[in-house]
């Protein structure tokens, strides 16, 4: 586990980047360059909506480490992601019941940045991400977790509720937050848990809902659908907090 | 109150619109355009932070109201703030104690956004902000806000402290977040109340801190300082929410 930054300089090497979808997180170009192969480097930009900077050929002299950037230099992330076991291993040493957050296809890295920064705070053991379509740990998710992607483990799975069902053989419990569920208070969130947030748009998928134990919801009084995704996990998982705090 | 956007076209007033200070939301330029005028207007769109969209003429001459775009037109946003009085009215009209969250200057529009959600969901009756460092309601905001914003009043204050006592007089207690405060669960939230959330980096600041009646501190287990700030305004919202339906 442990987040790195890395730089890719020069036209091909930044374009290849681009092309074979490297986590890209910003991109320098040397002020006033307009040729075509740095024209087709802003367009991959805009197209993975990476932030562009015009800076001096000072700067970029600065930040290159081979000294042939060619006027373009691209900052990608590198993270290796934890196993599962690394999250059981943290539970143990701390001597606590499993807490572990899944996130159900999470795709705005402020989202997933803020849940991590809650994970770590509210003292889960681990986060899990699915492979597909869901938002990974890119630049941006570091930026945002204020550090707490290199203390929380981030494990990276290829099938969500394949994961649910050998943790379940673990002892692990799983709620799901929905609207239609149980007030969370009255909810026995104690013991060996696994908290469930969905995608922001449609929230927790059909099939993932199936396997959880239990659907919880936060009470809501308001004339708006749903609270944003991270604010929605930092909600529940204080409520696992208190009920373990309190003995429910 | 209500959020309303509207354009700004052609060079010389968008020039004018940046530099008077504006709330512009997005710019869009015509692709290919590179003279002088645009090139200021680009500068100056960077150092508003301010997101470039490059389109094509057809596409400009759709998104004109006048016709007369000059190759750039900028979107602004425009929102009538709503006052005190209007707080206390959905108060009243709920048959409710009022709560209000306060926002000691909140500078990331995804917060603001993100913290209106919850205001409106956990049942709060009015946002209050102040007039200088913090943002302001953005288009950002309000897109963020999932239309919490047409819903919850946000009234814009000249001083913070001033409007706390004003609201002290009304009834308020006010409870700021800190981490040297007692545990949420054990102080009394319940009741007329204010929740003061600070500032990203630097939390509630002193004079507004000691104009507060209680700190309360969410419990923390992890490695890094704080929550995400859109975060623990929602965790401190719930608790104020739990203790009021349970009654404490």
């Amino acid at each position: 586990m442990g987040y790195q930054e890395f730089t890719i300089e020069g036209r091909n090497p930044v374009t290849e980047a681009f092309r074979s979808g490297k986590p890209i997180d910003r991109l320098y170009i040397l002020d006033g360059c307009q040729d075509g192969p740095v024209s087709t480097i802003k367009r991959e930009a805009r197209k993975h909506d990476v932030q562009i900077k015009y800076v001096t050929k000072e700067r970029l002299d600065q930040l290159s480490e081979t000294g042939k950037h060619q006027g373009v230099i691209a900052v990608a992330a590198a993270y290796e992601y934890a196993q599962l076991e690394d999250i059981f291993a943290l539970a143990k040493k701390r001597k606590e019941d499993p807490f572990v957050i899944l996130l159900d296809n999470i795709e705005d890295p402020h989202n997933l940045g803020a849940i991590l920064r809650t994970a770590n705070l509210a003292g889960a053991h681990g986060v899990i991400i699915p492979k597909n379509r869901a938002v990974g740990l890119t630049a941006a998710v570091a930026r945002t977790s204020a550090g707490a992607i290199n203390y929380t483990p981030v494990v990276k799975v290829t099938n969500l509720t394949q994961t649910m069902e050998e943790l379940k053989k673990k002892g692990l419990w799983f709620v799901c937050a929905d609207m239609d569920g149980t007030v969370m208070y009255d909810c026995n969130l104690t013991g060996p848990i696994g908290l469930v947030i969905g995608n922001e748009g449609e929230g927790v998928g059909r099939l993932v809902k199936e396997h959880c134990d239990m659907t919880a919801s936060i009470p809501m009084k308001g004339d708006i659908d749903s609270l944003n995704a991270s604010v929605a996990a930092g909600v529940l998982s204080y409520e696992i907090v208190r009920q373990r705090l309190q003995g429910k």
